[in-house]
């Protein structure tokens, strides 16, 4: 009996959940009429000061689907890197984006003034571009735990850290109006410390390290795909929630110059850290990342184009110095193994990113820095403003401070606790010891993936096939 | 004689469309200054009632190219998953719409009232989008048959299927004026069963049947390319061709919904069918994208969101259901071989989503449900718009049905005369015994793809080479 | 010591030229505030003659990041396809991009009216798509040059033909007022000659010799990945930086058009230069781009779509023609060795563009064949414009014969020149006899990246394991 609940566990936990989501849809999820109303009206109205919602259908959408690439194609490929995860990696992906983003969107409308007032919310394309950001820290939390977690306790995180998730974003942008504009506090800081909270309590034992972890060519090229494209689109996450235009603006240029910037200093650190002066993989695909990540909080809001390479360059520094130094101290140290090191993509840029915020708020919260009423977009609450705040730049950057300490501490409040909610033997686990007698399951190969062959194992003419590609496996095993 | 025929039949073939095509360019194609002229006046121009046809250079122009995506690399590469044909899946693809897009412009321009009443027919922006559309019916095609035919049959396919596309085409929306918003009836209904048709009469012979029709570990990624780019870009297909803007709206939402609870589904079912619990690659790869075919033909309709929530449960069901159970079926009873389970992706949520537009009409065919008069851009027909129909509910729910079984109907009678004329043995075939002699040519390897070392074998050095590289292949036929 | 030099070379160049940038950004980059505001009143403002530079950041940063996407996606894997250095075309494509971008916009800064008349200089969206365009002549003749220079070598030639590149771009555009929309002379043209002048003089020996030069399989696979992102993206390349909207319409369809016709002549032609009819694998990846590089020039004064077909078709001819006879002969009789066959895809295209804008502006240069004023932004010195210029079809045919001859000259010139910068002995160079007794360093497997396993060497553990390691990738060379 135990058999068939952990065979079947996937099958009754997801449907459980989707006809969950289904039920709150049907009751509470509406379209945004109102904003198609004004689409009707005028698809191209001014950005300053309208009171109705604007759903720009034919521009958001370009920057929607920049953002839904990075989700898929390179949060999925750059975690391929693993030579017998590949497949794992990039669908397991797809499965916890389809689960976050419908939960994220139901979450958020709760959450909203229209199902206070009128007991249901509205979807749009803003909402779906909220969702795709959801999907982010939860992916950067599997980076994480990768090959240590089976698809049930992976549904259960998603879960788990997008309640957390969306109620600490709720904190940060209505209750303490902070300025995280690329979202680097509540989406790279909260991923990554949330996985590593979790990874403290969680299973030790790694599936990988019966396999020295090992990455392949291909496998890294693969990888690279997905490098590319965050590299590429990480102008467009960092802009793409920005208002007003000129916000918008100095985010997408900011973010260029920093990736830029980013990516020459992990070039050269990298090779400062290898005895012959060689570049390291694993600092191309991942360190030069870390300069999206460390001026996301800021960059709508950085008014000297040199600040964002100056950021870049630091953040490309402390990112490759986490990965040569640091990640195998955590490891032997606090027993934290980080399969992808995210500690040092997001993490520590991520925190980077709340200090610069903080900086900046110090340095530049001054209404002559932005055009117009420019700066009530980026910090609300500051004085003179409509939402009738009185913060100066002194106080705007302790604001600052709060809301990175906050996410710090609910992504480690919430990872531990996370983590033991997903050590309950109730779950599938990876090094099931019912489970781990079953030859290729779980612990070997593709991780809970059958291969093409193996629909109907009954028929000996497949199992021989079967054999003969395990064969196949075995040999690229030994060599 | 016969021999050179063979060798040149695609430089004749290839070179005599292409100068028609020039022909019939230069007689007949010519830009839309209109639409450049009002382009000058005001690009962005309110979307209600204006009679100047409108082309959004910048804004319409994004999604064109998320389109140009999926066409190229997501249909590309998830048919690349055999382990032999990935180069000439991607190169014939492209080979294909190259071809397709040409032809289908100059059809459909011929169809056009400017054609009629000029003499010469307008290209922009809206005619790229549409000769885009009308490759997909043929790459869905080309899934079925891959392997099974030379490239000058995938020649004479693509314009005997184009030809018959255009037509059905302009018979529903232009005769009948059903709503197929996403094209789901002319596009994947149409193309699925085009090439099931010309399967039962073509060659059953395959070539890739002595190779066991492997894939390999890295083939599957590389599938899995293909299978992310067409997933992230299905709300612009089905939403990119509608007016106005709160129907494109709908589109986008619907679809992005359906995709994620389609994925869902997926899983769940897939691990149902396993004995084990484990998910199949092949389901994963092809029915997460099930949902967005399913929904395509009333995207711009539906007015709930859980609809289309559900919808993309269901699709993801049917879809996997027919992986499992059906195509076994069809091979053994029918004798029909669908090379990439085209008929589970395409074919069977195809038909539901006719199905779904029919529901759909009944029951919210009503002015209320949509925005000012956004019923008569959905059903142009409907009583009291433009058009002076005289439709309900009821009746259009007729039309939709006369619609999907005009769509069948064609696409199997099309499909069953193209398999006879490929037939023709004046045509290179697969199985050619004047050509299996040739070693490495047709019947092995890349399908009739030259290595780059085959520039001139006449050179010994290359040759041996090529004994080299030989040597390697066989080597890993063997592991 | 001068071991050290050699191993700690890269970190001091880039460490120079990063600290270099950020002080030049320091003292002159100042955001686009102007812009800023005028964003800030409307967005969407006519697109004819006001006086402040717009910046569409909504539309026209879609079409920025297609081309971010061809400039790092589309050239790092189509330079893919070598068996060992699929990861270093990548990476240092990286290195190179984030390089040039930066460098490029300075120097097109101190270039601007604006630095003359303030000092300072403004970034914007606009100055993003710029420098990506600078990248793009580097990375062409980076596929020259691919396997025979270190990263210190590249860097140093980024430095020098951006440098050149810009000066040329100047001339063209601001002094000669030459027509060339597409960048196809001073992007395809100069990049490539450049490429070439610097491999006559460069350093003959190739690290690629060694190992016969081969591709395998799965690195075809991502090569086309390359070919199939520029060959989609090709019509935003050729019209982003076209205003008004009536050109950049004509610039989108017509390269459209191109390219399609040029895959089908690309495919005849390779089929005609095998003796059994087989297409080409490298005539597939590289030539079918032909047309969108021969349509360049002109793609945006083009009035009849059949035009662009049938440039596309005969640039297609020229490809496949260069790269079947013509490269072979450069290297014997010339000793020009052209990794990635560069001379085919962007020499020979390119000039034929150059030729195919002087034909134009012989038989359209009318100002009844553009909307309104259209001719003055195609052709800003034509007689009766803002400019005052004097020009009749006949002198702007001839500026655009100069024009080609300027870069054809700059590119030889700066290329013999560079190529003998590369060569002073203080730079690491491939074959450096110190480096060579190194094992795996250099000469072998990727160039001058190390393994993910080789950050601390000095460790036994992870030495066996790298041992381990290396008897896997002999295995594989030698089967």
């Amino acid at each position: 009996m135990t058999s068939i609940l952990q065979r079947r566990q996937f099958a009754l936990v997801s449907l459980f959940f989707q006809l969950f989501f289904i039920f709150l849809f049907y009751l509470f999820a509406r379209f945004d009429t109102d904003a198609e109303r004004d689409l009707m009206m005028n698809e191209s109205d001014g950005s300053n000061g309208s009171n109705v919602k604007r759903v720009f259908v034919n521009t958001d959408f370009p920057l929607f689907q920049d953002i839904h690439v990075m989700v898929h194609v390179g949060f999925g490929f750059l975690m391929a890197f693993l030579k017998r995860y590949g497949f794992s990696a990039v669908s397991v992906n797809l499965l916890l984006t389809s689960f976050v983003t419908q939960y994220a969107m139901l979450l958020r409308g709760f959450l909203t003034q229209s199902f206070h007032d009128s007991g249901t919310f509205r979807v749009s394309i803003n909402e779906m571009v909220a969702a795709d950001i959801s999907c982010v820290a939860v992916l950067i939390t599997m980076g994480v735990l990768l090959g240590r977690l089976t698809p049930v306790q992976f549904l259960l995180l998603a879960f788990c850290e997008t309640t957390v998730s969306v109620m600490v974003e709720h904190v940060l942008f209505n209750i303490l109006h902070v300025n995280d504009g690329g979202r680097s506090l509540v989406m790279h800081v909260f991923g990554a410390y949330f996985g590593l909270a979790a990874a403290v309590v969680g299973n030790k034992r790694n599936v990988m390290e019966m396999d020295a972890e090992g990455s392949i060519y291909h496998s890294d090229l693969f990888s690279m795909i997905g490098t590319m494209f965050l590299w590429i689109f990480f102008p467009t996450m960092n802009a793409a929630i920005q208002e007003p235009a000129d916000a918008r603006h100095r985010a997408i240029v900011n973010t260029y110059l920093a990736m830029a910037s980013c990516t020459i200093s992990t070039f050269l650190i990298s090779s400062l850290t290898d005895h012959l002066g060689r570049f390291n993989m694993i600092h191309i695909q991942s360190s030069t990342l870390a300069g999206g990540v460390a001026i996301g909080s800021a960059a709508n809001a950085i008014v000297y184009p040199y600040h964002a390479v100056v950021v870049g360059m630091i953040a490309g520094i402390i990112s490759v110095f986490g990965h040569a130094v640091l990640s195998k101290r955590l490891e032997k140290r606090f027993n934290i193994y980080d399969t992808c090191g995210v500690h040092n993509l997001h993490g520590l840029p991520g925190l980077l990113s709340g200090i610069i915020s903080i900086l900046v708020a110090l340095l530049y919260a001054y209404k002559d820095n932005y055009e117009k009423n420019g700066i009530y977009h980026i910090y609300p609450y500051f004085a003179g403003g409509e939402l009738q705040g009185d913060r100066d730049a002194y106080s705007q950057a302790l604001y600052q401070l709060a809301g990175m300490i906050v996410a710090l501490v609910a992504a480690i409040l919430g990872g531990l606790l996370t983590g033991l909610v997903l050590r309950i033997r109730l779950w599938n686990q990876v090094d099931d010891p019912a489970l781990s007698l079953e030859p290729n399951y779980y612990a070997k190969q593709e991780f809970s993936f059958a291969s093409k062959y193996m629909e109907t194992p009954q028929e000996n003419a497949e199992m021989d096939l079967m054999n003969h590609r395990n064969s196949r496996n075995n040999f690229e095993e030994i060599y």
